[in-house]
């Protein structure tokens, strides 16, 4: 029998086990061929503080402890390692001949294994599985893109306020207000990038100082009630702080090249065909990509899956993942330069049968 | 010249490289004894939207991007694993003829490198320097450590001001009521344990349902600022909603092994000393321990370290780490049967030349 190993830790253990927990494993049985998922064997060994609540909330059909594996009797003789010591035994009495794990799998454990046993890195079944989403899934995705949407609303009327009297803001106000705001509503956003001034040209940049003639504004927002996230970016003009020609282009260039893209979403085609398509747009305007060799311009990928976690399956980069129907994600063109700063705009979609629905509806071209 | 490779997403590489990224490397040198850190070669690969970013807020010498070790090529020429390939072009660049990884380094990567080059996995040397923490570190964690208080005194008035209200209140009004009062103070909790009735049996509970005669309230926030966390338990004891003399002695069992516990605390002595005084107390008084294998009772470790993250070393259970001066850990006995629920009580302290400091100050046994 071929079994697969978890960790905890991370979207996949959670979504196939439905327990948040450290230092678990879930041990699975796959068919000969890889990627599926067999019946043999579905178990969780956790510690043993977490026994009751594993019982009671995992998915697996059976919950086994640190104690129940001998781990501690092996600590106590002081064996070599008595994590992998005990995991091994475990598979050998559940006449496991051969182990495969997920390319994140800790080092330690996967080496201690693969000299005992043969041993495969493979991708995790669980990635692709969670790339297309189930209705309610895609709901709960809707609940925190909505959130994004309600909260860079709440911001802008905060901003628009503070400029009729003349009240300077800063980024950090404008990320504070925001994250709290989502926090009070069950979300929780982290890294809130609201970045003004030519340091924007740095995509990843959070933003700190006063706010100047435009604004990012990237909200991705994770339910505190279900896990899932939403993720939005919209740049914002301000004329009155003196927004500059260059980035108005760079913005309406960018808004183009998100709309051609969102417009060919279907299922079938090919993750490379939308990301081309974005360069296509961009480059047309003479602006720089990363497939051309640019260091400055458009130097990431136009998109990443939105699920449990904030960035997963699948990428919309120079990849050939084919789109499927119920599958989440983003589309996010940014232009950045040094000599003017960075524009980004970004939906979250999801893949419906005949074209993308989009999960975060709000006007493209903002202005205040 | 042996490497050390560590990955991004953990609180070492946050600690050795400043830097906050995602699918980012760190590769510095470390003499042939192991877990020194040695001067030749500091540096860190990061996605290329990070350049900019790594290089300003790095503590590294030297940035790297993908593109810089020809990852983009490899993918459009559909090498095997571009990630593998172009980190082992640039270690070979670099001299580098042994590779050392952590023990939760992806197995991806380190089965990979390991078919090219001696590989071992080896402690991160991080992990221990972590222990120790630096008089700013132990201000960042009192902070943190006094909020959790300031948060618990501040539900225990919102609970007393509901009782002579005759208001019931529940778990999940009481979490919502101090994480929110945590993240608008710049802290972020997440999971804080507010867990009364019976089911406090499982030490992870969070607690659900209506407020019963005793409550664990076991609060972790970490700074928003800067990501040191605290940590702190109290049992609260309400005779008004009818708590059992069974909850009221378990509680101060608990109380004297915790403080018998924190009075030995000082540099030189072992983990497992701590936790033996710990089970001593515990089972003087005729309790179950893990060291017995009770299935009830004390059934998880005496502590834990606090820093960047909220569980990390030294451990305090049966193992013989050295305690040292400035390392700063929790003690938390709790005991838990099925019959009647679960108590605990835990400081975080920090050890000094002549003892333990307290970092949460409170008192023990809370009473509404």
């Amino acid at each position: 029998m071929i079994a697969f190993i978890q960790h905890s830790g991370n979207a996949n253990f959670r979504y196939a086990t439905n327990l948040e927990v450290e230092h678990a494993y879930h041990v699975f049985s796959i068919h000969e061929t890889g990627l599926k998922v067999a019946e043999e064997l579905n178990l969780v060994v956790v510690p043993d503080l977490e026994r009751e609540r594993a019982k009671a909330e995992s998915r697996a059909e059976e919950v086994l402890t640190y104690s129940d594996l001998g781990y501690y009797e092996r600590m106590r003789r002081n064996s070599e390692y008595p994590l992998g010591e005990s995991l091994l035994s475990l598979l050998q009495q559940k006449g496991v001949d051969r182990v495969a794990v997920p390319e994140d799998f800790p080092a330690k454990l996967a080496l201690f294994l693969k000299s005992r046993l043969p041993l495969e890195v493979m991708k995790n079944p669980f990635s692709e599985r969670r790339a297309v989403k189930s209705e309610e899934e895609v709901e709960k995705i809707r609940e925190s893109c909505l959130a994004a949407v309600e909260a860079f609303k709440f911001v802008l009327r905060f901003i628009e306020k503070s400029l009729n009297r003349g009240r300077k803001r800063t980024c950090e106000e404008l990320r504070s207000l925001v994250e709290l705001r989502l926090f009070s509503r069950g979300f929780l956003a982290e890294n809130t990038i609201m970045a003004s001034g030519i340091k924007t040209h740095q995509p990843h940049w959070t933003g700190y100082g006063e706010l100047k003639g435009h604004l990012i504004a990237d909200i991705f927002p994770k339910s505190r009630e279900h896990g899932y996230f939403g993720d939005f970016t919209r740049t914002v003009v301000i004329p009155e702080l003196g927004e500059s020609g260059e980035i108005v282009d760079m913005l309406r260039a960018c808004i183009e090249a998100k709309n051609r893209a969102e417009q060919m979403v279907k299922p079938g085609i090919l993750a490379r065909d939308i990301h081309c398509e974005v360069c296509d747009v961009l480059e047309s305007y003479g602006y720089d990509t990363l497939r051309k060799n640019g260091k400055e311009g458009f130097i990431h990928a136009t998109g990443h899956g939105v699920g449990l976690e904030v960035h997963e399956e699948p990428k919309i980069f120079e990849n050939d993942d084919v789109i499927k129907e119920g599958m989440v994600f983003t589309v996010e063109p940014g232009l950045y330069y040094k000599k003017c700063g960075g524009v980004r705009v970004e939906d979250t979609l999801v893949v419906r049968r005949n074209g993308a629905e989009i999960l975060t509806p709000c006007e493209d071209f903002v202005v205040l």
